[in-house]
């Protein structure tokens, strides 16, 4: 499924799929709703996990935190239907546009895994940059949706 | 300028910039034309690129190839006003919202970096998953703007 990486200009003007995974074997996948155009996540994927999203049209990762493949939306029903796929100039990046089977994408509750934006200061700033939430309220009740699971982020 | 993480709670829900950095003192940023909305080039950034990018409202980057902070545009004079910046739930990665001076973001010449869409088979397939370009045309002369330098992709 993926062509062997020969030359630059094969890479970057080529018609093949010859993607470049990092160090770890991962490479990262941002998510946009095709309905709203808004980015909703950024995850990465390893060779299983690309392979996987390209034949099933669904979203798959690889999860840091668990490591092990990760359908998305295994847990929640909230899965993510694939409609096409993009990749950068060095092959090392993608976009996957997609349709989500659900109210959200983020596992605090949120539609997208961005809510926040940060309050850029006037000028040198004393003490740590303020955040802000741009979401208004959470789409769903985390708590209840993946009760008993893990919280997948790392202090 | 960045707060210390010190719980879950604080880094999901807080009102606090506590970024988190990757085991190479990274994190990948999306960024985002403000004008089209489309994305432009995801790009690494370190703890100093981030402050300056913050400081200056102009995006900067950690060039995994030269091994240096990369000012966004100082070799061809297309620098990204940085409109915005949104960082995701666990604060691992960012979104920047860009005006960008000048007529791409893509040192092979393009608009953006994501100018190919993967032609995703029906089911199983032989060979590798075929390309194909999004964008008619480049949007400027990489050769002539970059003369000189080296070529960033990797094989």
């Amino acid at each position: 499924m993926f062509a062997l990486r020969t030359s630059v200009e094969q890479v970057e003007l080529g018609g093949e799929l010859a993607p470049r995974f990092d160090a770890d074997g991962l490479m990262p996948a941002i998510v946009v709703d095709v309905e709203t155009k808004k980015i909703l996540m950024l995850g990465y994927m390893n060779a299983d996990a690309l392979e996987q999203t390209i034949l099933k049209r669904e979203a798959h990762f690889w999860s840091r935190s668990r490591k092990a493949l990760w359908r998305k939306g295994e847990h929640s029903g909230f899965t993510q239907h694939v409609e096409s796929i993009l990749i950068d100039d060095d092959q090392d990046a993608l976009i996957l546009h997609v349709v989500v089977n659900g109210p959200g994408s983020c596992h605090v509750g949120f539609r997208s895994c961005f809510y926040r934006e940060l309050e850029l200061p006037d000028g040198v700033t004393e003490g740590p940059v303020g955040l802000r939430c741009v979401e208004d309220v959470p789409a769903f009740d985390a708590g209840k949706i993946y009760e008993g699971l893990a919280n997948p982020t790392q202090v």
